[in-house]
């Protein structure tokens, strides 16, 4: 049961606490200076990343945004145009980054709700080297497709996209900040996703629930380079096994993240049967309701849910985005339905 | 009469020669240096550029690129985006310069044969400044619209989106390399175009047939703070009255551009005549010609125009360009039309 | 007692581990997601951060380097000129971040051993904005001065120098990743150190013993805007909480840096009665030996202190940096000193 | 004989005017677009410039600016290190361009009277690449040098400081602005200053007499690529020959800069015989002025000398520089000395 005074957080998937065998294991970790490499903990926890994803190699960093960002930066030169969907975090949500500290120019492919761009599309948005053109020099792709509604994109069509750039010897990097949650929803090993493609971001902080960091991935000579630019950043932490010991267990979550899954389906089934927004069905754990036709502002909506002790996201005018992660059982899930359905009657008055 | 061993020479408009009268000019050019601003012809030209898109100073430089990238420069800040059509010149032509010398973002509008985004699409593509986006620091347009075939945009469709831009305190630049061929197909004068908008590149050195040179206009402070910016690009020049007095020349080239347009519509009469190839009638002085159906692909054609004795350029696999200007008349075009009509030919066999 | 084949790592203070109460404290940590700012331990030590510099407002980030090139990039427009001594850690050791990161050219000063430039050789410095130069947009100075050999550098004269710049309306960051050992080894606090600058870097992962993690600090307005440059960097963390619980134990630790300088006088005298080397006496907790005169290489004399049990690091050619911190106690320095004159007389032989 | 009212325009020797033969040259000029290769007179500057001073190839630019700013572009990489003079044009008077525009962090040595590094300072001003620093992407020379007074220097000491950095594989970089006044100062051709370098720029519009351009030379490879970043800095020209026919010509002006030197000599001269300034002997054409001791400021002086009719400018607060050129005989410099005699006896009244 939850409590009728506990607020019930499902605005991201980032703000799950540590477990205690998580706390237990950050005062236990066995440190040293990352700087120098000697911290056996983070070692750890960037071969057994690597393993997860089935790469040569892994580097932990602070952030999913650090991890994309070094990823454009190692693979393109300024100029550059760098290839991703309309609506993925790179272009979104990382403050114009790419451009801003890689000098890459950024082309946009709308691939709708197929979240991924068709082969076609890619092979269409490639631009080769000519004398006014730079060519382009990396395409990304994202997997889950977050904005769109954590869509799981199927690994064949992750491959077609990335083969198409990758026959043009254009690199392909994977935002892949909830690929588990992909792997989790088509009952695949998330090295068989990451295989297209070069290199991969996937957070530690968001589903699997460790408190910081997130990986990039890739082979020995790119995380040799992202090693480089990590402390160009500003991303090289001393004894950051503390925070590394906690992302060892989370990557042994991986398996329950089909219960934050099964929980937004039941969040997606109950908004929907309150009738009135149009709740599309989650792949994962990401639930975007739209409100429109509803005539409801996702601001609004935000606010009367917060009101009503259910925190959530507005992703634009009229669509708002519940997130679940393992903080969230089944029964809080409930217990955000019915006080999502009494926000918006409030709002529907 | 054109001769018959007389090249044609449609690549573009820049390949335009000066006149007796613009050499003549500058010969006797009035000089000093104007990176001092001692240049009574370019401070002349300037004033006069300035008149004739009635803003209220302009700045003379070597080239439109540098016009356009100054403008991004002075308008924008690192990180913020750059609103801009799918096809249009800096995005395409300007070697990613907006990216990686200014560090903007761009977003990009596909307006499709309307040239210009509806204001509802510019107020789509204005993002705001938030925690993760530094926001839209900049809308460019584009008139005439080159890529998509020489189009004279109207001038309310401009006016309506520069105001959706302006209306957000977003800054409007408009690429007009060739606002002349769109005020005379329009019928207006140059500065109705230009009204709306912030800051405009014209180019001197198109179909108004100066050697050298475009002007960036704008207001008072704009102009002063693209002078400094010119500066850093390394386009100030010294004593370049002898390339601005053929410059002041152009600008009474104008009503001309009227010739341009007239032949350019005979060139696609004739072409389209020859039936299996697709030309959709031009505004201005740019025939596009569409070899799609026609199984002809656009590097082929170039060849076979060489060949024959015409220039055109590639735009992409199956879109080749024509460009009428004021070193080829009527007999000229009549000319290249049954060369071309042979080149198809060729390739069509 | 130190066991004979226990390594004495005086490589860094960056080395030291966490001590129980710090692990015990991240164990406890209370955490929210602090990209939402919803860490309470976050607030709890920026808060605290703040008040132990003087400042209205504080920042946590990753890494030193992290913070000090936020300080840039917010102080900063591209083209300025940042000024700071020629020996500095933002010119030597941040891989040209400053310049690529935000575009600012490096003008430098040497200030020889007394590490901090006087007035006259600040203003000196100073490049106002005219048509050929964008001007000074920042001075930063550092202390202690690393590179120098752990100087602890007068409030007087940081004051001095600072004054010099803020005269011209040029702001001064200060590099204060040790500026707890110049506060302890002056006798004062902190803040009168800071008081005289706009915003400071120091680090709880160095001699204060946190195992991640240094601040930046500032008014409110330029911590507001560090907060989005840290986003930028990808240095938002999440339940940061768990590392910054250790960072709250570490700001107690600033009276204890006290031992770390009286075991580095120590060191310096154990190493000086070897003869043949040349040991200025140490300021803080840094010792820099000099080996010119002696012949011996620093690349050498690390590998063979190595060899004996000691880490140390190379400065240049043939200087070398030996750094006391919490984990190595008097015991520890004396046989330090025997290892290292061991080492020695290997490489005189 | 100079007229009483005639200004003596000393500022530069940038302010030359087009000689009748340069103008009938413009005027006659054979031309193309440029862009496409076409333009006949560019090609065979192009094609004489290399010649001139010895390399395989040779590009045409606006600016002298340019032409530096687009050679640290092609040999660099963003956060490298530049190292160069420390008064020299790119750093300081080139807007930050290098730092802004390609992302190097500049180094600089001070060369004193001597002007160009000696070897052991180029060596030890070059970084090797670590984990925390990018190394030394380029060294920069001047010859002459224009801040130090013209200096002319031997092609010993240029060939010992580019050989230093060479042997460390870091490639050289001289802008040669001046660098024909320096080879007829020392009685050498061109080619054996530029022989120990990969990449020199000279301008057109100094001395040489041409109203506008300069020359980037190197080896084919280089040029190649300069060729692509001047596109990209907007310095692509059209019909570029109606401004490369009096370039040309300006070849053809080497020898004459003797009598520039040799008024330069008089002015010198006859300045120094006024007393109470301080007026080194010129290597070449540039003429400064230390008036520190007589308690004049260099902008008083300015000042006074355009009151007096003689142009001049301010280089630092208490020096001024004088340049003769080839609108200024013996007459004007002998008028000149009596005028500028008048202004110093006013200011010291």
């Amino acid at each position: 049961m939850t409590d009728a005074d506990e607020f019930i957080d499902l605005r991201s998937d980032t703000v799950t606490t540590p477990s205690d065998a998580m706390r237990e294991a950050a005062r236990d970790a066995d440190v040293g200076d990352d700087v120098y490499r000697d911290d056996p903990t983070v070692n750890e926890l960037e071969r057994r990343a690597a393993e997860a994803v089935g790469t040569e190699a892994a580097l932990y960093v602070p952030s999913g945004t650090m991890a994309n960002q070094i990823a454009v930066h190692v693979h393109t030169e300024p100029g550059q145009e760098l290839l991703l969907e309309r609506e993925s975090h790179i272009y979104r949500w990382e403050l114009g980054g790419a451009s801003k500290l890689s000098g890459v120019q950024t082309r946009t492919i709308d691939a709708g709700d197929r979240c991924v761009p068709t082969p076609d599309a890619v092979t269409e948005g490639l631009v080769d080297e000519d004398l006014h053109r730079p060519g382009t020099g990396l395409l990304s792709l994202e997997n889950t497709h977050n904005y769109r509604g954590g869509t799981a994109i199927p690994v064949d069509e992750i491959a077609a996209a990335a083969d198409a750039a990758r026959d043009a010897d254009v690199p392909v990097h994977l935002d892949g900040a909830r690929v588990f949650n992909a792997a989790v929803a088509l009952g695949v090993d998330a090295s068989e996703i990451v295989a297209p493609v070069d290199s991969v971001t996937f957070c530690l902080s968001k589903g699997l629930g460790a408190p910081v960091g997130s990986i990039l991935a890739g082979d020995e000579a790119f995380v040799e380079e992202a090693r480089r630019v990590r402390k160009l950043f500003g991303g090289g932490m001393r004894q950051a096994g503390m925070i590394a010991a906690p992302g060892l267990l989370a990557l042994e979550n991986v398996d329950r993240l089909a219960d934050d899954h099964a929980n937004a389906e039941r969040l997606a089934a109950g908004l929907d049967a309150l009738g009135g927004v149009d709740v599309p069905e989650p792949d994962t754990n990401i639930v975007v309701v739209h409100t429109e036709d509803a005539g409801i502002a996702a601001s609004d909506l935000v606010s009367a849910c917060a009101d009503a002790g259910v925190g959530c996201v507005e992703f634009d005018d009229y669509t708002t985005r519940f997130t679940t992660h393992l903080d969230v059982d089944a029964d809080a899930v409930a217990e955000a339905v019915d006080r999502i359905g009494d926000a918006v009657a409030t709002l529907s008055e």
